[in-house]
């Protein structure tokens, strides 16, 4: 392993970023995250930005991940084409300097649809490479952006984005469903119901008017709506997932409070699910990357 | 008839209204539209945004609908539930003066769901009114939220909202895809082939996130975007409609440049379709009230 000093680990996303610092040993010893994320980075800004990261965790090597390898990033690393495992990544990587390297993303082209994915598959890949999910099986990783990703021999092989977080916000910041979408959301009752409607349902955008007109007609409690609204989502998700034929338990990828909604959905579809921790997944991903950097 | 010196019909939304004032022989002599919708008149200000009215187009009896009859309007007209006719509107008129009626929304609650509208049930009504679609048919109202109206012996005997036009609003104004949707909508071909693709689909909250991957992986030009979304919340818009099964030509009710682009995607469905103005049936609607009001 060339960086045997240790190195920084970076999840540098759209709107802010996580940094690691990992020792030889590969344990985490220090971390930060703050909001300067991509978008928040002048053109040309990038060698000060990294130059910040290295004041605050040390002078080490930097594995950068996530939309810092865009076309509105440091250096366009380009899209890796599925499938694609640790070797295809780390082929891939682009070097803005001989410390500093970017992990690449990676697309999807088939049956009539196209895909990408960008800092998702760190997490992913490194989720086979610490053997917690099954290498053969489908894995769902909620955010912004939902990814439900099919591996075949430990690699990525197929993957879908459901538009679900996104949708979510722009509801709850801008829509006519605004002021029913301020609660906290909660696994409950609420949630549980709006899922099961929507696995059973293909209707999203007819199926969220009625998060209003069930309020406005007596139907349901004001104060349940944000969770059955969610439900809606996330069922919706879930049915949109489930429908790759697969016999695998589902293995759930992400921040604990979204892979709990995302697990709940799962369950009431009838199917297993295991819940995993994201920033554990992507610590994996990062060191098997440095380790076969050589 | 009551109101033999004529009268003034207003359609009044959340963010405009327009008003027209219809002569003794039943014709349109004269209107206006503006932003005063119901969401700009504070508290206690209907009174005088009616005076406005009155002063612009004469002082003779008024004729309201839409969301000034909500509980954030002038008085609140409860909704009428379905089957809901010209007999039934015209029993819940709402009085707020001798001279002054708000026509009530509908409501629809039975197969699980729970729907309402507010101002569309005149153009509905009025149309078959006008004789203009069929008593038993099934018609398309669509603006910023769909919708799909079964009629039985020329009554709303059920509806389902789609969110379609509001969905549309919040990606293009505020979502990821943002620049990607500020083009002119055409019902061309990239518009065809993202309805196609939701017809056959049942998954729009991922097929979305598709208009941005396939200009990212060059698989669809970025002027064709906006179309191509379009087309895809169209397309799924009347997948849903359709799911429930008429044999009846679809008649769409509307404003021309939403009606063509609704035509289109169910032609793309092989349906026969029938394009009708939405505020020719407005007024026809407003007059079949004022006579039943006797």
């Amino acid at each position: 392993m060339r960086w045997t000093e240790g190195l920084i680990a970076v999840d540098w996303g759209t709107t802010n970023r996580r940094a690691y610092r990992i020792d030889a040993n590969g344990n985490c010893a220090d971390e930060f995250e703050d909001g300067k994320g991509v978008m928040s980075v002048a053109a040309g800004g990038f060698p000060e930005a990294v130059a910040e990261i290295r004041r605050r965790l040390g002078d080490l090597p930097l594995l950068l991940a996530g939309m810092v390898g865009s076309n509105r990033g440091w250096k366009e690393a380009p899209y890796v084409p599925c499938p694609a495992g640790m070797d295809e990544l780390v082929k891939a990587l682009v070097w803005p300097g001989e410390r500093e390297a970017i992990v690449p993303g990676v697309s999807f082209i088939g049956n009539g649809r196209a895909d990408v994915m960008r800092g998702e598959e760190v997490q992913l890949l490194g989720a086979v490479a610490a053997g917690s999910v099954d290498p053969m099986g489908m894995v769902c990783h909620p955010g912004t952006h939902n990814k439900w990703v099919t591996l075949r021999h430990g690699k990525i092989a197929e993957f879908r984005t459901v538009m679900t977080g996104e949708l979510f916000s722009l509801l709850k910041d801008h829509s006519i469903l605004s002021d029913l979408l301020q609660e906290h959301v909660e696994a409950g009752d609420a949630f549980k119901e709006g899922a099961r409607y929507a696995l059973n349902d293909d209707a999203l955008s007819a199926d969220l008017f009625m998060v209003r007109a069930r309020v406005l007609l007596g139907q349901a409690k004001k104060e349940d709506a944000t969770s059955y609204a969610s439900g809606l989502l996330i069922g919706s998700d879930v049915r949109i997932g489930l429908a790759t034929p697969t016999s695998a338990q589902i293995h759930v990828v992400g921040r604990p409070e979204l892979t709990r909604l995302y697990a709940a959905a799962v369950a009431e579809a009838g199917r297993d699910v295991v819940e995993i921790d994201g920033e554990k997944c992507f610590l994996a991903g990062i060191q098997e990357i440095a380790k076969r950097i050589g």
